[in-house]
């Protein structure tokens, strides 16, 4: 459990399987949050979390280090693997970095059409000085395996422990642990960055899975 | 130069900077190509290529070796630098591994909606005993600097070496040596793969360049 300092006073409920707390100080509030998000969040399984990545939109990714939670935009993701195994590229320029590497772990929170301005703003300020999730009205979740928070606000939350850190190349590879999503929203459309400040949002579906059956794992 | 057999015997003109050769048998015909390509694909400045590998749209990566074209269908890749540099995710399950391994290079092309069935098809079946080339009927183009194809096809084509392979996570690192684009094509729309059968197109462009502009590289 991670003790989060000042508004995040560290509370926590007993938890199992899909369920999990609010940070707050009220008991009462997060007590009527923690009902929220059990029926917001749904379990995913984990077979299933590489989908929200492979497609590539624009991720934010959280840590905890100690009692400080920051969220970072990244674009430059990959999926690696079903089991699922993903890899992102950061580095020591990078806020966020001295906590993946000390607590090898963090949550990818995938954030909708909604909210593309918030990540761009996320994206282009620094965690060294500010409480992001505070500046951006972002309410932290508590994870079920990990201790970088989940966002609610957020259609899908991966929570994953980093399991190698390629130096060289800035690769970070994680293995997802748990995953969620809030399926009150039935037409999620994600967002992805072309590199030069235009983004694309998701357009229309087009399903070949009769072509690709032979390609597709058991349970996607 | 490559030499290919049987319909895709070797032929070359003079190459300067941007221009190239169709693989062909008929000079005349060739000829004629040539000078389209020379109007079709423009060279794109190499700090911008980056730009069609970040929103994380599914590709085909050509490779040659010997008298052998091959193409696969990508959807595990991912930026590391504005360089460029990139990573895709391969192994030897894949026929065009060992070509990857042993030619160290191979060129990205990047296919529009339009050929989102035909890329599909690619994808689902080995380069082992057909040539894909021929089978979706595809135009390889000589590369400026590698001995793999561009792809006439499609809207972007990055030439690259693949200047190291992480055997443990599967992850060839790439650099980027040459780009061109098609820009006869003034609104293309490229697809992205969820993973379970399901594309999904680029929908609407959203331009947030002012907030992100310290972080955009110059020329971009």
């Amino acid at each position: 459990m991670v003790k989060f300092g000042g508004k995040f006073a560290a509370l926590t409920l007993s938890m199992n399987g899909s369920e999990g707390v609010l940070y707050t100080t009220e008991i009462r509030k997060m007590t009527t949050v923690y009902k929220k998000w059990g029926y917001r969040m749904k379990k995913l399984p984990l077979q299933k979390a590489f989908t929200f990545l492979e497609p590539g939109p624009v991720v934010l990714v959280t840590t905890a280090d100690k009692d400080k939670l920051n969220v970072m935009t990244i674009s430059w993701t990959m999926v690696l693997d079903f089991t699922p195994r993903f890899a992102f590229m950061t580095g020591s320029w990078n806020f966020s970095y001295k906590s993946l590497i000390k607590n090898r772990e963090c949550v990818i929170a995938i954030p909708t059409v909604e909210y593309l301005k918030k990540t761009v703003q996320i994206g282009s300020i620094s965690g060294a000085k500010i409480d992001k999730f505070k500046k951006f009205k972002l309410s932290p979740l508590e994870a079920a395996s990990v201790k970088s928070p989940l966002i609610k606000e957020c259609y899908a939350n991966i929570e994953c422990k980093i399991i190698d850190y390629i130096q060289k190349h800035n690769i970070f590879i994680l293995e997802a642990i748990e995953a969620w999503v809030d399926d009150s929203n039935k037409a999620p459309r994600f967002f992805h960055a072309v590199g030069d400040g235009r983004f694309i949002v998701d357009g229309e579906k087009v399903n070949h899975r009769r072509i690709m059956m032979d390609k597709i794992p058991s349970g996607v």
